[in-house]
C-alpha cells in the first residue's frame, strides 16, 4: 500500500500579523513544518501552532530560516557555515522547548525559503543544518529537496526524506517553473489533487511541457499561504485516500519506506 | 564544610561587540548565567559561551531577559503572564540546543536585569518563569533572589537557590543600595573577597550603615561587566578556599544543602 | 461652515505581511497616520504609503511608536524621556524621507498606540514627543487626545489637533469603554456616520450609558484594521458631505478653526 | 596648496555596546560617516554622535548599511534595487533628522560595509544609493571608492569624492590585499601618517609588492576601530599639517578642487 506524508509551512505569523488561516489547514495535514522567529513567528505563534498540530495528531518539524523577518527569509544572507549551523541549531532548539511542553517529538527539520533553495547546491550550507540536526537529535528526519542536503545528511548517519510538490509546475529537467513565468502556481484544487494521487501511485507528475516526469516523494509540500490551502489540502487527502494511498507522519512513511534511501 | 557556587552573567556580547573578557572571567566560576538572544548573546556568541563553559568545568544556565537588545533587558516592557512564560521557554529552547550539542547539561535558569527584578514581586511573571522551567525540565533549578519566584518555583515542585552579591552594597532592609546612590557598586578586590567568606561562614554581610544583615546565599554572584571581574573573581575564589569554603557548581550547592530550602 | 479632517492609521504591514485594504481606505481620507518602522511599516511600505497617499492627496503624518514589532507598539516600554525623545526623532526623520522623495510634505505627528496612550497623561513622554517635534520641523501639527501631549505642545509654541472617535464608545468622563466590554467597538456603518455628522455639526456624542458627551475635535480617527474600514469611510464621509460639513486635511481644518486652541 | 579631508566610520556603538573611543577620534577628523541604525547605531548613539561632530565642527555624513547587526553590515543580503533604494533613503532621513535638530547639515553618504564594496561594481545597488541621495538631498557629496557608485551619482548630477585609504596595504592594480593576507591593515602611526602626506601631495602610495600606485582622494578614511584609532588620526593630522597639507571638510575639498571630478 503506497503512502506518504502531507506538509505544509505554518506558524508564519508574527505579532499582530495573524495566519488564521492555519488552523483549518492543520487539520487536514500529517506533519507540519513551523517558523522558528527568525523569518516568521514568535513565541505565541510558535506555541499555538504547535498546540494545534499536537491536538490534531499532525508531526511537527523545524523550519528555520535566514535571520530576516524583514525579508520573510527569501534573500540569501551572506552567511558563513558556522553562522548558519549556529543559527539553525538555535531555532531549532527554540521550537524543540514547545514540543518539549506540549509533550511531543520534533520530528523533522526542513530549511525555509532561501536557504531551502541554496542547501540543493551549496555543500557548506547543506552541512551546516545536518550538522545541526546531527549535534541536536540525530533521530530527526532531514526533509527537502533532492540535492546536497540528502548527501551532506546522510554523511552524518541521518534519516532523509524527499519533498514533492503538487501545486507547483515542474519543468522537464526536475526543477521548478520560476514564479515570474505563468502557470508556475496551480489553483485547480481537482488537478492538484489528481497530480497527488499520480506522483505517490505511478511516481510520475506532468510538466509543463506535457512531457512526464518520475519524481519520488516522501511528503507532499502544500503551499499554506493562499485563503485556499485548507480546501486544497482536504481535497488532496480526500483523493489519496479514495486512490488507496495511506497519509501518515514523515516518521511512518520513512519506516514503511524500509532501507530504500531517497533523494 | 560550607559551600557555595560562584556565578556571573556572561556571554552577553552580540554579532561584532565582542566581550572578551568572557573567557579569562569563567574560569574563575562554578556557574555561569549566559544570555540567550533577547537582551544580548547571539547564536555564534552562545555556542562559544557554552564551550568555554565547557572546558571550564563550569555549569550553563539560561538568563533570559526581556525582548530588548538596544535596551540590555533593563527596561520593563509591559508583557503579559503569557509574553513572558512564552518568550522564556524559547530563550531556555535556544540555549538548551547549544548545551545539548556540547554534551553538558542546562542545569539552572536565573532571569536577567529588569525580569530579574520584577519577579521577586510579580507574581505573574515569577509564575510565568517558573512554569516555563516546569514545562522544560523540572530538574533544572531556579536561581535568584528571594520573593515571588522561590514561591512559585516550590508551588510547582521546583528546586530554587538563592543569589547574594559581594560586589553590591546592601541596605538594612536587604534591598540593595540603589545605583544613583555613591558606594552601591564595590570595586576593591579584597574588600569584595573578605564579605565573600563572612556571607557564606558567618551568614551574614555590612550594609551601608554598617550593621550586619543576616543573609543567606546558595550562589554568589559576581558582576561581569568591567575589566576587573576576571581579578575580581580570582581573588574570591582564593579567599574562599583559604577559609575552608568549598566553591562548587549549583546542583552540587543544592544537593550539599539537603532539604532545607532557601529563599 | 463646519470643517473636519478625517484620519486612520495606515501603512501597518511588515515585509510579507500585508495590509492591502490600505489602498482603498485611502482614498476616503484627508489626513493618514504612517507607521515609521518600529512597531510596523518597513521602507518598502513606508514608500508605498506614502506614494498612495500622495496620489489621492492626502496629508501625510508620522505615526511613531514604542520599538516593538512583535508587540505592535501596544505594550510600554519603560523607556526614559531621552529615549522616546530620540526613538521619536528617528521615526520623524525617516518618515521624512519618504515625503521628501514624494515632494510632500510631513504634516503632522500623532503617537501610536500604548505611547499615544500614556503622552495623555505622562508628561516627560508628552514633552519628549513635542520636543522632536519641534526640533524636527516646528510647523507640524501635533494630533492626538486632550491632555499633557497638547499642553506640553503648546509650551513649546507647536500647533495642536484633537482626535475624536466615532467608531469607537465613549464612557461618559470621556474615557473610552475598554476594548474587553461589549460594544467597546461600534460596527455599523450607518451609526458610525451618524456619531461623525453629529460630533461634527452639534459637538456631541452620545457614550454608553446614552447621556450626551461634550466633545470637539479636529480629526475623526477611523480605525484602519478591519475589512470593512475603506467601506466605513466611504460612508462617513458621504454622511459628513450631505450634512454641509467641509472634509479637508488637518492643515486645513487648523487654518480654518483660526485662532481658537482646542485640546 | 593640496587639501584633504580625514573621515572615519563613527557611532558604531548599539544600546548597551558603548564605543567610547569616539570622543577622542572625532576631534581630529573633518568629516564623520555615521552609522544609522541598521548595522549599527541607535537613536541615543546618532544623536550623541552628531552632537560631538557638531561641537567639534567636524561634517557629518550618513554610513548607510545593509539592515544587519547581528552581522554589522558585513555580509551581504540579496537586495533588490528597490529595497537597496528605501532602505537606504530611511536611512539617511533618520540621521537627517538628528542632524536638524542639532542644526547642522548631513553633508555626505557613504555606504558601508559590503554595501559599501557592493557599490564598487553592481550598478543596481550603486544607482539605487544615488537614487537615494538625489531624492533627498542633491546637494549632499556622495563619498566612496572608484566604480559604479560614482559613476552613477554623476549621472544624476550629484557631487562625488574619493576615499582613500593609507592604514590598508594596496595591491598594484588599486585593490585593497584582503585582510586574510599579513599585513593587510597597517599598525605604525608614523607609517601611515607619512603615506598620508605622500599619497595628498605626491597622488602615490606604495603597494604590498613595493611598487607605486597612482592614486587620487579627496579623503582619507581612518579605521575607528581599534584603541590607537585616535592616536593615529592625531599624528596623521598632525603630519599633514606640517607637510603644508590644509584638513578641511570635504564640502571644502570638493569646493577647492573646483571642476575636475575625480573616481
Amino acid at each position: 500500500m503506497p503512502i506518504v506524508d502531507l506538509v505544509a509551512d505554518v506558524g508564519e505569523g508574527f505579532g499582530a500579523y495573524r495566519h488564521d488561516t492555519d488552523r483549518q489547514l492543520i487539520s487536514s495535514l500529517t506533519s507540519a513544518n513551523v517558523a522558528c522567529g527568525f523569518h516568521a513567528g514568535d513565541p505565541r505563534v510558535m506555541r499555538r501552532t504547535v498546540e494545534r498540530c499536537s491536538e490534531a495528531g499532525v508531526s511537527v518539524g523545524a523550519h528555520p530560516g535566514f535571520p530576516d523577518l524583514v525579508g520573510f527569509g527569501r534573500r540569501a544572507i551572506e552567511c558563513s557555515e558556522y553562522e548558519v549551523y549556529t543559527d539553525t541549531l538555535y531555532q531549532i532548539g527554540a521550537l524543540a522547548a514547545f514540543t518539549r511542553a506540549q509533550g511531543v517529538r520534533l520530528a523533522h527539520v526542513s530549511p525555509h525559503g532561501r536557504l531551502g533553495n541554496l542547501v540543493q547546491t551549496r555543500h557548506d550550507y547543506a552541512r551546516a543544518v545536518a550538522r545541526a540536526v546531527a549535534d541536536f537529535d540525530p533521530e530527526m528526519i532531514v526533509l527537502g529537496f533532492p540535492g546536497a542536503l540528502p548527501a551532506e545528511a546522510r554523511r552524518l548517519g541521518l534519516t532523509t526524506a524527499v519533498t514533492g510538490f503538487v501545486d507547483r509546475s515542474y519543468r522537464p529537467d526536475g526543477s521548478l517553473t520560476p514564479r515570474s513565468e505563468p502557470h508556475a502556481v496551480l489553483h485547480d484544487p481537482g488537478e492538484i489533487a489528481e497530480r497527488a494521487v499520480r506522483l505517490v501511485t505511478e511516481g510520475k507528475i506532468s510538466t509543463a511541457t506535457g512531457a512526464d516526469l518520475e519524481l519520488r516523494a516522501d511528503s507532499i509540500l502544500l503551499h499554506g499561504d493562499n485563503p485556499s490551502a485548507a480546501a486544497i489540502a482536504l481535497r488532496v487527502r480526500g483523493a489519496l485516500g479514495a486512490a488507496g494511498v495511506a497519509v501518515a507522519p514523515l516518521t511512518e512513511v520513512v519506516r514503511a519506506r524500509g532501507t530504500t534511501p531517497t533523494g
